[in-house]
């Protein structure tokens, strides 16, 4: 946040924040003959007084972009990576020190999973395919404190029953039925926030991710809201480190074709998917102070 | 915003909002044999106590989001959309009323821009091709009052001179060199929030937008950042209907290719254009209180 | 085409070509205060005998990929890219006499159009906003000599009446009624060859261009298909130079809404816009042997 | 093929086809509790004599593009699907029978892959999550028959070493240096023709794609083009139901991040990927007559 900078009586520059997105990087590191991959994409956000550019065009202290990336690369080399949130906030806690006015630091680290290719059952030691579903990690760093938030981008998870939506509210545009089996289908996209900055983030993300995808399995889901709910719950109660998660769930409508037209019965087996329009569920789960 | 609803001892439902996204809307007007054209993408996202449905599974006072999708439909008949401004605020204050618990609703609409296509030099009255670039408008409504904001999204623009980036911040990972003359181009996203509910909105958008173009060509450019706040600048100087408005510019870097290598000189004529890694720069610009 | 290479006595090679894609290329031109923009993304793509490589994986004649995106921009230096088919037209003989091994070539250039702002009513000197749709060549070479093609890409068109969808063949699973009045829409994509490679291109493809657009206003639209031919057969017919010409016309489906179930008239006036499925329709008009 | 139609002395209608794009069709089948999935995208595209609807405007003997979408629920109703194969070929030779005046039909299905939910060591019943990468089947029939083509979509492959590009073709626009040791990624597209219509054809494309994945990292690779034969050439000979195959690799470059600027080594292990521009290698291996 830029404190206010009067320029005129009455207009001013009232935030100002600028960084580097899209960064690809992606580490080797080498074992032996054993190889492993970070593939990622990192944005750098910085808070901080610029108003001697934004508002003066004076430069003289101003981190290019530009030097942001070389900055990732450079860090990258001699960095272990243990995981993506230890990287980030290192990250972050350079870019404070190393910005002349910076205030704040925001990295956002996307991970991209690979998967060993199998030959004859064994994993190879250095050939891979991608996975789908990302990784997150979000670092905010302030002269407050550090934030830590972990998450899940792009996961597409269905399930062919045990879903349903009934006895909801009803007026006079209303034409929806009430549906006691249906298909739920979402692009899961959810984010934690640790209760410390040491944890193991490695062990905990994979198991947050499969706590919400157990209990995405484990109830007849009334509810796209109460699934979400549900699956708030479920990772707050298993994982004492996390404060807090929100979930953004949209609604990938799978919805019964209608072959009655045709003389033919339709017993769920036969759905249409919509792209458009999608109903969006979201919210925050989290530990009551 | 749901009150902080108790379940276990310890862990609440802390937040949640639901809607529905990507309605496409197309509404035709006649007027005689001259047609008029709104091409909308509207989206609802509604705020309030849904912790019935979310923390107990209870419906009973949800309204569907296909509820939602049929009601736009249904308003879109009878209303003028005089702009998308005052379509949004109907069906703003409409969710407000008709949801049981709902406390919050915020609309966003996307307009799609048509221009008529020119035959013989005249206008045709119902055939249109496509124009580049998105209107937009975000209406919130609560118990607090309301919020008008409009837009621009993805609107491309670029300068061949007068633009450039020198005598910034340089340390141990700057590699950057000085550029005196260099290509600014960006996709335009911006936003600004007017002070009252009660205005033109269809002059003041275009208005708005004339504006920003123009101080866009209007000055060397010692940076995206500073161009931003003159741009944001000379918006609220010239329209006290805007109380403060926002900008996201990616910078979409067009770099001199090397030509000497192959014993050419490359007089600021030849560029590569790179997607990744882009800087973005963000800033908001509003009148002090 | 690579002539077949034997390996094992019943397996070979029967076809290889390789390339460089996406190479985005920005070439600024000055006559005094007033610049000038081709923005170009070009494609590469070379036949001929590679089996050296391909089989045993021998380089020696191996053009690089990155040595074709050089050549790009080292050539763009000193062309006048007067229309993007003669710039392609020099790519392709360059690249066909620089291979050691290539007996065909073909280059595609899309160019993406920008638009002066306008200043005070007056076109601005080096600033300039995007506009629509693209403009696209494809150049082939080889022995048999050189085609020339142009094209138009992602261009949006739509009318909001003259058009409809009626006495169509009707069988079993067929519930579609008929419509004679709906809205039309789609995303041109057109090209067509040229029967000769001395012409006029900046002029013909406005021209061609412009030709399209009229004769998409001025008829009742029996079918996608009737309106595709009735374009391109006025194409051929004020356009000597023209010998064929292909289109691709995805029916963009906007389809009443059914407000009835609200007590709603929907008199050709509400209409939801749906992006899948779509109907493809395609087809190629051309001059007689 | 339409024949050609003389409309004006001149100009005929020289090629046409038409149909239906982007069909999304979910299909559940049921095995007491546990529920099998098939996640299709159809696309039909119909070749025949349509002179009477795009010439003049009759559209009589034109099947509609939604009876066409109802088509595809309506028989994958009945349909086993034991593979996107068959029911291609049931749907082929439905449409060919079904069209007036239809000589031939293209049958396109994607099928997106989706993985069972680990719940305790368990594969759930009726949950899933969405895998990586796509499985496509292309169907084409006319009078001299049927061919059956399988193929891969959007795999994204990588090895981390043992791949190199050295002593290729050198000339004036050549900077880029030999590397003996790189990283090769690819997004895998292959497709390949079988030689029958009657082939256990889920079992081969898992065969086929595994083959494909062993050769990727079973050899030095020289050359994106040289990897791409050697996979050709070992499907042939694990699989004699193929009759040739084709590929379309697009190198995603990953480049040396140059860190010596900073007094650091980079022994091949800090990476930076570019999404353009990107060489493209293709080819087709097949049995030789």
């Amino acid at each position: 946040m830029t404190s206010s900078t009067p320029t005129t009586p009455s207009i001013v520059l009232s935030h100002a924040n600028y960084g580097k997105s899209a960064v690809r990087l992606v580490k080797v590191t080498r074992d032996g003959d054993r190889h492993d991959l970070r593939d990622l994409n990192v944005d750098v956000m910085l808070d901080g007084d610029f108003s001697a550019s934004y508002v003066d065009g004076d430069n003289r202290a101003m981190l290019a972009t530009d030097t942001m990336r070389n900055t990732i690369y450079a860090l990258a080399k001699d960095d272990p990576i243990e995981s993506i949130e230890a990287f980030g906030m290192r990250l972050a806690q350079h870019f404070l020190k190393t910005g002349p006015t910076v205030t704040g630091v925001q990295i956002r680290i996307v991970e991209y999973p690979w998967n060993r290719i199998a030959v004859n059952g064994q994993e190879h030691e250095h050939a891979f395919t991608r996975g789908a579903g990302e990784r997150v990690a979000v670092i905010s760093v302030d002269a407050a404190g550090m934030t830590v938030q972990a998450g899940i981008d792009n996961l597409l998870i269905l399930k062919t029953t045990n879903s349903g939506w009934e006895d909801f509210y009803r007026e006079q545009y209303t034409t929806l039925p009430d549906a006691r089996d249906r298909i739920l289908a979402t692009v899961l996209t959810a984010d934690w926030t640790y209760t410390s900055a040491h944890a193991d983030f490695e062990r905990l993300w994979s198991s947050v991710r499969d706590q919400i995808l157990v209990t995405f399995t484990d109830h007849y889901s009334p509810s796209v809201q109460n699934t979400l709910f549900r699956m708030g719950k479920a990772v707050l109660e298993s994982h004492p480190d996390v404060q807090k998660i929100h979930f953004s769930l949209p609604n990938k409508h799978h919805l019964l074709f209608d072959l009655a037209r045709f003389g033919m019965e339709n017993d769920n087996q036969i759905f249409h998917v919509t792209n458009d329009p999608f109903g969006l569920i979201e919210g925050t789960v989290e530990r009551s102070q």
